[in-house]
């Protein structure tokens, strides 16, 4: 039995990291396959990268409209496509794949303007098309145990949170990386990193932010736009919030942590210790939750892969979410429906990412400023 | 030798924990014993705890201003006060003691108002009298370590600091203590713990404070005061920081941590972990310095006890606060100067406490606005 | 582009965490492609797992004889299969494949008799055929960064060896597996864990057992043979070891931990934390090293599929078990000799856990005496 | 109230670690004073230490025999006598007390040999003396609850037992301390540091062993005895054990740890985080037990000192064996007997840490052979 899914992927040439993960982990359940690209604006590299992936030559296309137009009118065109480029291209891209009628998988930040990620929406919308936005860190099953706990009401109503996500590259970095220029985009810390707390904050616990106030920084001379940012969150339940988010923090590598008090107990998901949940319940000891050997709630457990003790990692959360979205939309192509529903980041997180980025500078711009998430 | 020191405690009766601490922690080296008390406004309790002291009963007294006045008209007067009463009252007893010489270990917040803090200032520096302030943590081998190595430039320029002090004990309580009282002062959190964050990031890094905005909030119905803030801070040198303390943190038990993140490295203090500091330096791997293992600079190492492996804890860190006062005081009694300078919080380190407070609630009243720590 | 090597498996249907884990593994660089198989007694189960493996129906085979006799006889033939049955046959579906010219990747423990695992050796080197044994746990970077630190003398002369595997699935078992029988086997614990014990201290260190002395014990009533050995170890090189392994561990996991005390330094390795590696050097603090931040020797780097702070887990670590097998393989396919040495653990470290299982028994059975390693 | 207590001191000049601890440990609770010593074999030293502590000059002796006369002879003789010099010579100052009536307090190892330290006891008896031996590590509240988890049969019967207490200063040693030295006992890191881990696990779990083996090395060119050992043991319940002690293990610091491994859970306790306690029980998550936060049995809570998160430490643990043993000897002196029983280390502790000792040394030199414990 061939995979189901074929799928194409825009972005990814060689010695991208993040197309390199996309692929393995669409292709990781034998779910989708892939079976064309255009990897780079480079031929030769998108070349060398299809023949790497074993694609037809055929399909390895010189630019993504092409691929577009020429995918469209095939019998075994592809079902979805990945973009995995630079945050300023996702828009055009994925404009152009949903007006040809594809699905799509897109990384985030989903676009630079709110508006155009709005736009991206109605378009999918109108056609019926699924689109994810592969918020990593949500894959991985202790975060959807987290959620879960939360959903159930076992730490309560949660009082105060309390998150980061601090990376060390840019105090290592000579030249300057696309990310930290000013032509790529409007941030590149909370564009690139604090939408990834800002998303995860919200799956874990459907909190609504109602305000901000956003300290955003540059430090040292390379980067033109902010990378540390220090942002006091105030959400519409009553909940208070602090989200830190730095590229300049000596010693630490790619550190989500996550932490919830709420009016009967606390959680804590770290992503250097992916495979555990930490749960303080009032009046009891602390309890250290090990994926695969802990009672998991069924929503979280469903995407376990391994046993408990055998680690999983970033490729198996990054496989979650193509998972998810894959088995909606085979129930989409069967007409089964089976999948609706299923649990990956959609457009509207998306969508939530980008007024993060634009209330997070709309404070900052306004000397750190609080400012209202209402329209 | 008997200790060369005498000294009376105003407050610390039966039952009160902070009170035992201070009279442990100031024996603790035979460098002052305790010779006189008023423990409670229960003249019979304080007795208990005088014949418990081992105290001549003549200098058990049922009011601190009887104590203040009978031990200045003694022979073998006792050389200092410690105060260890709730806060509101440490103004006046201390007002007091001053007036007759005494020199005053006082506990933190040092007062109320800035203007009485500011006063015990200026009658201390008038009488030529010490005054320290305790400020826990301060007195923790590892955190001068921490201090040194940024003093000597190790972690660079510090970019953004990250502490917090989450503690639970709000959401356990079932009745108000005094702390939660409105009657007892202006803040409950961020005067209780809050003020050992801001001395704490004061001592290690001598940053000072240039704005602050801080959400201050009241979590459950006991509390008439603040139980939970988040606070952003920008510096006068260009770094900014988060400060988070709390008393409705399910799971924290007395999390004081601080991580500072500078230039060339990073360092992190764990309460729960006081023997180890985690250095991380550019390029190198992380460091766990281990107190007594590893090499300390003099400053540090000259307030160890004992080898590496066996752990100190609270009362040995508050000691070393008592040992490094009653250096300076023994200097200052012989007349050699010998202990001038000493490592100890000092009344300045308690003004800036009682501004902290201040500035927060300003803050926090004023919508969680910036305000400015200009004078 | 294809990819280059064709593989069958033996064993591994429906609900066999092991062949699965074994077929993603040799997949995951798309340098191996699964084309054949035999996955279980019964046809109608191997059949499912083909048609989702997407095997051509004619090559999911009744049984692995008839396998290995078509597959021989094929154009396309395999390259090599992957063993993943129950232990006590592994010895039969080796030989019958190496007798068809066939190569072989082999879980463990290779075989249960010792002379079995020499035969398959005398096979495998007359044909010129490799031999892979999947000791998990060397394919991890971490393992192998400890084994160069080793080898270039950074911890010094190796004094002492502590290294255990704690798991606890006996406790909960309600009915024998097939691994508790005395009808599967001579050892049950030490055959299945104490053997990776055995293989990664080998592959850390270098060091040759001189003898051994072992309490090996049956707790329960559902195992027949041993679920709990308490093992001391004599090296040829005066170095001593203690190694622990069981079933019966409550609370343990998977929890293989190895830690090296040498004249100059020390080193700890545990799975549950994969992705780093302490190190204590004379003199130093306690270094943290992390994979993919922190320098990595080339022999260990070269197995780094994803930047620090980006955990890669089991799979990984399996799949770069595959990708040194693949690589020497394709080197001899084509006649380049690339791969030549790759770092893959051989028949010889197979034979080598079969005879540490051997000498454990010998010890046990004569009342933990120490028995000597000596031909 | 002075303290009712009056003890003196053998040992524990200026410079020696273990008898400052003794003597801040016996006052810290004002229940015993110190009032005479023999500090030193230089009567200069000792009158130093004599003055710090502020002893009558009269007091301080110049022979442990001549303090052990005359203070027989005074109407306010001291109650007790700790005894904290090399081990060789515990044994004749022990009895010399005894014999003069004073009740004693002995580091451990009690005697160089068993025949010693059974006529110690003898001697206690006869003259109705009590007699503590200073195992520190059963001084730790958690330990304490680690025993009365077993006692309750929480963990259900213990299958296996790991133990360790690995140090490093062996390693770093430029010139030997007697320790090392044949000419000052028959043992050095079995006798120092092994008779802790024996102490603890049969203070922890009552288990009385039946046989053991023993691996004794000396590593490096200093050490005249053994300086690592690695030893198999069986108890008498059928459960058995590993227990490894060294003081060549770089990067070790005095990292006392046991787990307990049981048939309904498992205990951890390490001595680098004493507060906590590990608690594993069948079926649920892994708890992490707090100090002074956890709900803890009454017989370990009684040794609780301060609130959870206020971290205690060797001090304290050291003052809890000399409280336990000061209530019991304030009882007999009154006559109420109201501390009959007091939960600290007595002389059949003592005893059997000898004897362990002894078993270790007969089976290493035996070459390494199992040896019975049986008289």
């Amino acid at each position: 039995m061939e995979p189901v899914l074929r799928f194409g992927m825009v972005g990814g040439g060689e010695g991208a990291l993040i197309g390199d993960i996309h692929c393995r982990a669409a292709t990781f359940d034998r779910r989708s396959a892939i079976v064309a690209g255009c990897f780079s604006r480079d031929p030769a590299k998108s070349a060398v990268t299809g023949r790497k992936l074993g694609l037809s030559p055929d399909r390895v296309y010189a630019t993504y409209e092409e691929m577009a137009e020429k995918e469209a009118a095939r019998e075994d065109r592809i079902h979805y496509v990945s973009i995995v480029t630079p945050n300023k291209s996702h828009y055009e891209i994925a404009k152009t794949f949903l007006l040809r009628g594809f699905h799509v998988v897109c990384d985030k930040p989903l676009t630079i303007e709110l508006s155009e990620a709005e736009e991206l929406k109605r378009i999918a919308a109108r056609n019926g098309l699924l689109f994810a936005v592969t918020y990593t860190y949500s894959g991985y099953p202790m975060v959807k145990q987290a959620r879960e706990l939360v959903r159930r009401g076992e730490i309560g109503d949660i009082i105060t949170v309390m998150a980061e996500y601090p990376q060390e590259w840019v105090l290592n970095a000579v030249k300057p990386s696309w990310r930290m220029l000013a032509s790529e985009g409007k941030s590149c810390c909370v564009a690139d990193i604090g939408v990834h707390i800002a998303h995860t904050i919200s799956y874990m616990t459907g909190l609504a932010i109602e305000s901000l106030c956003a300290d955003m920084q540059t430090h040292g001379t390379l980067t033109e736009l902010d990378n540390n940012a220090n942002i006091l969150v105030k959400y519409t339940s009553g909940a208070t919030g602090m989200y830190w988010c730095s590229q300049v923090a000596a010693g630490s590598k790619n550190g989500l942590k996550v932490r919830l008090f709420g009016t009967k107990g606390s959680l804590e998901w770290h992503h250097e210790r992916p495979e555990e949940l930490l749960l303080s319940l009032k009046g009891k000891p602390l309890q250290l939750l090990a994926r695969g050997r802990d009672a998991m709630y069924p929503e979280a457990a469903a995407f376990n892969r391994l046993p408990g003790g055998h680690p999983e990692g970033l490729y198996e959360a990054f496989a979650n979410i193509y998972a998810a979205f894959g088995s909606e939309l085979e129930g989409l192509l069967d007409g089964s429906g089976s999948g609706a529903g299923a649990d990956y980041p959609r457009i509207d997180d998306g969508i939530d990412g980008v007024r993060f980025v634009d209330k997070c500078l709309e404070s900052a711009q306004g000397g750190s400023k609080w400012v209202s998430y209402a329209p």
